[in-house]
């Protein structure tokens, strides 16, 4: 139970540059903790998309460098800050840091709930150390308690990308029996889009290329309908013909490129809700306005999601109606992963143990 | 009282070819009206954007031709077709004609209350013959009935501009006191959308061209701030310095060009909601996906309204809380108004007399 | 194909005198219907606690007599009105008929979907000859189409009890996982309840009286937590112990009795919401209004539904997800059944054969 | 600026006995402070009809005794506790004191926005001494900042009774131009509601007694329509006949009795919403379960308000939308508002000065 004064880590020393493992990284010893801090020992991170981009540098807003990266970790409390009040964790709780690894609640927009958007944030492993070593600091209002029934290696995977899509699916304005299509079906946010869907009575429409994906999306996440992309010419008429003639409901939009809103504008029906979730670089949402306001079709931005987001996340998970698929690798093959993951090579999630 | 064969229409021969004023286009007889048709003997006519459209025929969806314009007119029932049951309005009632022309309330977008999207809508002015006539044939359901305490002339553009922006205010989100921007305030749909916006109990941002406009806009409607886009180098910052460094709540954006958009997703608040509702020919929505989806920004297209947002908007402005600014011509004048329209030299709206 | 002139149908001459089954009660001939309305060849039509209320008289809203009852019937389109314009079906369909016989569609409560409430409603079986007979008059435009994937048999029964409990289901706020108790829960609403609740993702909490019903609803319906109020003495605790402490988020109540409110409003979790769907002759609404206020509780009545959702509460039926558990019988045992309705003696639904 | 030991409070000893005005009541000194606590030197507080509950102690839900009551202060910070993070407010803020004196922003209802349903909640001047003294210790977190722009007088009355009936209305699911039924127009809460409902362009249909009230609520605070209980005998035929036959759209009803909650779901339109917001000791809420759920009425409680309904409530009355009328007395007059109170003489708000 003692707090070693060093440990592995992930570091980033400038963005653009490779990462480095190191075994000598200092952790936060429990009496530099402020009130309301908690220390977390993790028993593993998930990889992500976002991660990449920390580690590149390449979205509008800089990370700050150094920088250990990762934000979807689980662990155990093992110590609180001195002189932290009403702690809602204690010592020996499992629970989860996200993304948001700190919101003010205070502010405009904590008070209105969308904790992502405080003014004061701090995110895991883009603007505060994150989950890629074996002790994170984080905050005990906001760590994610972790139930029984999931596994730390789940759960880690349900606080990024679960949460994100759960909470997209939850806003998009559906009622059950619904179509909603989801472009990217079979990787690591679309797996669970498409139970998180299911689990909401609605009829899912996975879009995704190869024979691998569409037997996950449809023999083993129950899907109602699939569309492969690296087959079908035109993936709007496709749409179309499932639903009946009338497009999809909803959609949630992963995609990094302007293409798939446009293409959603087009396959949704009149009245639909297009969930945009992705957070591409560069790219511009290239659809049409004529047919966004001639369809009265909302295009919603979703950014991750609140506390109470996470814990409905991860309790429906536990409850074992949404299932991770994971590949467990060790923390130091983090580069590796990258690299995958910059090349689309990567199926499902990947999980780092410490 | 006596329905007369023929009567003066600015009938378009084909797309793209000028408006030809005739004096002898038949009148639809009563005795041809079928089951829940009526026709309406109008007083006046409002001009829009959408007539020009329908005149140059560069929209996706193609109008009929020949076609008589318009759809934006209030006048008085004259006849009810033979057989028509349970009919809501009766001869002798003052009505409007809106864009809208006929929704068959049966199809899924009727039962869901977007009429606007029914399987087998049809359009005044652009799939069936609108009110640039003397008399037009029109539906008992789906007429607006115009209470008392407001002109012809008024209600007519209140149930094209008005309804637009009402509904899309109605649609945005907002709570009393939030801050809405408004480009294009002193404009057709502009100067009502000050109005409404004021009757939400909304803060106003009024953003046009000019010191007339500004006058209009704040010295008449009562906007609570203004900024001129002929003066403004940075209206993002603008925007932002007016409402204390955190963006407007929401914004009615009826730009033809994707400027309008780019720049609301920017100047926008966290959260905050961009109601499209200009339909213009080709422009593409080239805003930003990063800040969409991180600041939880909700585009959301509103087309034109159904019948209760046209019968809400009409009572509110019979309430003389919303004023029209329009200035009053002939029907023969049409061509030169579509001169000045596509010249962006209007101000206000205009309406014709018969 | 052809039509009789006399047919079977069960009458009431006089509130509160028995029902008379008839052999040459008059059909309504084809050239007798007026524009918009049809005729419908019944297969069967379901009892509900409604037409007891109709046979009794003893609403507040008197039924219209001498009356043909029944409110739940399906069958085929056999005839259309002349001059009807623009009908969604046509002969030869399979239809429904509700409750809600006919809406105009056009006044204000038509233009809001809650045309439940139109101004000139007429309700089938009750100020309407209803389903209780081999041929029904309806309307083209209010007749619900039954898809493929359903008996008749069932369908009848969704068209009434499971329109009801769907859109109390739909409009009672909750997200997936959250808890619902259904007391009844084995009853005609009730077991259909369960199964829309299991479709939405919720947690159920049934509460019912036997272990006939606990086998149903646990084992073949599949609730989460039972609570059998025959042996359970208090509810309430019951059901905040289920619930983790902290009370169930939403209640569907079909109780005659005030009691199931006013305890319904202590198991709720604060901010929770109570569904009112029963239609009692005279209980208050016995609530505390304390506790209402202080834990922010809604009590929304409910009743029934309009055309959309009785084709969404159809269409996830016909999907095989939610199963009409119903005894067959002959229309001539109708006064038995009404009897052993009014003693609580029915399980599920009774549909009575033509 | 030095903080006294001893100050002016009015005591409760036990629950039914009278308020001592004290002299030499202790104060909190900074060093007491907890991490995240703060003292707030009242300029005033306002007396609400919940003092005269905790006073009497007739409530479900016990006070703690001895306590200094009162829950509408406002003042100025003149101390933070130490090891406090993140402060949103700092020494010399001018802050107000709301009925949730703390909430704890992390169980579930604090997650959600239901502050007021917080787990560990405490209730200023009811479960934790309140503002009927010169200094009172808070929470900075909690604390509302009061902008400039309004006294202290009228932001404490805001802070209480401008909340609970600001988050009604903004709760009560209303378009501009619906009408509100108020009951209870001329009074503290009553006249009030009058002014946020204008504000939300609602008409105003004002209930109350006696040519005073009449003149408050129609020439100075803009109702739209007057109903005087001491005159209409039939005040559900008079809402009707001034909504043009159709009921009200909503109500916001503060009656201590059963009554006026059986009259509101009569005179409500179908659809209408009720929002509850008094906390009557004993009243049940005795309204037709049958015309609640046939005419689609909802009844929603609605207590007090988050932080965030209060800044907006304090907001709108600094910019000049909404006024408060007031009585200013000393605290030592205390015991002789309450008696007031409980005749129902006072007319608007009582503020006392310290
Ligand atoms: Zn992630
Ligand atoms: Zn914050
Ligand atoms: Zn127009
Ligand atoms: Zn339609
Ligand atoms: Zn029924
Ligand atoms: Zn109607
Ligand atoms: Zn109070
Ligand atoms: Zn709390």
């Amino acid at each position: 139970n003692s707090i070693p004064k060093v440990q592995k880590a992930a570091v980033i020393a400038k963005t653009g540059e490779k990462v480095q493992i190191k075994d000598d990284h200092p952790v936060k010893q429990p009496d530099q903790l402020k009130p309301g801090e908690c220390l977390v020992r993790l028993h593993c991170t998930g990889v992500c998309h976002t991660d990449l981009h920390a580690s590149l540098g390449d979205w509008p807003i800089p990370p700050s460098v150094p920088l250990v990266g990762g934000h979807e970790g689980v662990g155990e409390v093992v110590a609180i800050g001195k002189n932290t009040m009403g702690s809602p964790v204690k010592v020996g709780d499992r629970v989860g840091i996200k993304w948001v690894a700190y919101s003010c609640l205070n502010c405009e927009q904590c008070r209105k709930g969308l904790e992502q958007n405080c003014a004061d944030v701090k995110l895991s492993g883009y603007t505060t150390d994150g989950t890629f070593q074996q002790y994170v600091q984080s905050w005990v209002n906001i760590v994610t308690p972790i139930p029984e029934g999931i596994s730390s290696e789940a759960a880690a995977s349900v606080l990024c990308a679960g949460v994100t899509v759960y909470r997209a699916l939850k806003q998009a304005g559906t009622v059950p029996n619904d179509w909603v299509a989801l472009p990217g079906a079979g990787g690591g946010l679309g797996h669970l889009a498409v139970q998180y869907a299911k689990v909401m009575g609605l009829r899912v429409i996975a879009i995704d290329g190869g024979e691998e994906k569409r037997r996950l999306c449809m023999d083993m996440l129950g899907a109602d309908a699939w569309i492969d992309f690296t087959e079908t010419k035109d993936i709007v008429s496709e749409v179309k013909r499932i639903t009946g003639g009338r497009g999809a409901n909803a959609a949630v939009v992963t995609a990094a490129s302007s293409g798939g809103y446009t293409q959603a504008v087009d396959y949704l029906r009149e009245g639909g809700t297009l969930m945009a979730v992705g957070l591409p670089a560069k790219a511009q949402l290239n659809a049409s306005i004529f047919f966004t306001v001639f369809k009265n079709i909302c295009i919603r931005g979703s950014y991750v999601g609140n506390r109470q987001d996470a814990i409905e996340a991860v309790n429906i998970a536990a409850s074992g109606r949404v299932k991770v698929h994971y590949t467990s690798k060790p923390l130091k093959e983090l580069e590796r992963v990258y690299e995958d993951l910059g090349k689309g090579k990567i199926a499902g999630r990947v999980v780092l143990t410490m």
